[in-house]
């Protein structure tokens, strides 16, 4: 029985990834990315799992920040989740969400459903709260308000509340990313087949010139190598001075890979593999 | 006398970042990121400010996406600031402040001063809220409590606390970026000389294979177009579409970046210019 330590509180998306791809685990909420990654470098938890790509409580800037320069951990899995926000009311007012005066929720989960509030809610007023989770917390202790909560499956579970409305979010499509940390690389105990790997490099270039990263991304270009995603980060180093983050849709091999992290050091870049990783997607509900 | 929206409340880095730019323009806060640029488009305010990148209160995914499926305003500018992160009490525990037993803040602040508050308030508990301001009013109004908030310079002015230790973020060279929009691409009513100029495109590929993000940004190397910016983002259209977003540090001429895009189109890839503006940085204080 393993312990899975993810971003809290309870009910975000971040548990939801983690209930669908674990069901059997323990799970630990931690309230901040870096005390989450901590758990799992001293020991407390065996897995860790953040939002790596689109999250609303996290940001991909704070966890491969502090995995780059506090806390050098291996990605050994990912999972991809829709983004599904639900209007989540107390049950006594669930035949009556029409009427509904306030709406709480995390500012980004409001914006994602912006048209629909727009349509249908418009007199309603808006109340931010710190996540999802607390909304629909703050809904189920205030049966006697005329409000909803707007938030995920898990939300509505954990504090008792009825989904009034169901996908009220603007756009399909619209996904998550979460990464697994462990202290070494490791064979990750889920039972049901992958839906694919990715390896990803961090790549530092030797300096911001006209070219460099078409240069770089020939070593992956020759060889056939499929990049799923790339991102230049500024270098926490001064102004003009980037990184990139590259993921390739394979996993780490023998002969390509190596080839292309050795033909880059030849050309003065710095090349850092996080993770050579399976990665799970979460069917819609 | 222009009047400037920005994503509010009051006192967030966004704010800041308004009022370090335009020190005289009225400034209007909206709660979120496309209600603050429908108030651009409807005419309800001249120009908005919304965060891009690597910020506390908003995502680069919110903006981006609306601009690109909603509300195609252009980008007639760009803010670059520092992330500065203060201690801020009650005027009344200014001396106090190694006592605070309750430290109030948006998550991503928290986790941004992670090293600070584990040396120095190790036994500290903390309370989330919805955005660092949000913090700073709620200490400023329970005077009693040994409590702190973290957020910003503005914050501190704007509820009347004290600036009990300065600059606790654990990294310098941490900074966001803010986009200024308007309803027609424009000349800015700023007074000094911008740092400099940037153009940003998005562009489309045609399908998703490899190599083709090398042979696109060959049409920028030839030419010795500058790219300070590249990112991959999931289309809204299913797994596995991608557009980029790239930013060429110069202004859009006459010759070069209409040949690369013409270039790029010929590839059949889809080319949008979503501004050839000035940007700005704010000097750290």
């Amino acid at each position: 029985m393993q312990t899975i330590g993810y971003l809290g509180p309870k009910a975000t998306f971040t548990h939801l990834a983690v209930t669908a791809i674990f069901p059997n685990a323990e799970s630990v909420p931690y309230n901040t990315i870096p005390q989450c990654i901590d758990a799992v470098r001293d020991g407390e938890v065996d897995l860790a799992v953040v939002p790596l790509e689109n999250a609303l409580e996290g940001s991909v800037n704070l966890t491969i920040d502090y995995l780059i320069h506090e806390c050098s951990l291996p990605i050994v899995g990912e999972i991809v989740a829709p983004i599904e926000q639900h209007l989540l009311v107390h049950p006594q007012q669930a035949d009556a969400w029409k009427n509904i005066e306030r709406i709480y929720s995390h500012s980004h989960a409001i914006a994602q459903c912006h048209k629909f509030l727009h349509r249908h809610l418009k007199r309603a007023s808006y109340e931010y709260m710190a996540s999802t989770s607390a909304a629909a917390k703050y809904v189920s202790e205030h049966p006697h308000e005329k409000a909803a909560a707007i938030g995920n499956r898990l939300a509505a579970k954990e504090y008792g509340l009825a989904i009034a409305k169901e996908n009220i979010h603007d756009y399909d499509y619209n996904h998550t990313r979460f990464i697994i940390l462990h202290q070494q690389p490791c064979e990750l105990p889920i039972d049901h087949e992958p839906d694919g790997y990715k390896t990803t490099l961090m790549i530092t270039l030797p300096k911001d010139q006209a070219g460099a990263l078409h240069q770089v991304l020939s070593a992956f270009a020759w060889r056939k190598l499929n990049l799923t995603k790339i991102e230049s980060r500024p270098a926490k180093t001064g102004l003009g001075n980037y990184f990139f983050i590259i993921d390739i849709d394979q996993k780490l091999d023998d002969v390509l890979i190596p080839g292309a992290i050795a033909e880059l050091e030849a050309l003065d870049c710095a090349v850092q593999v996080l993770g050579s990783y399976p990665y799970y997607t979460v069917k819609q509900k």
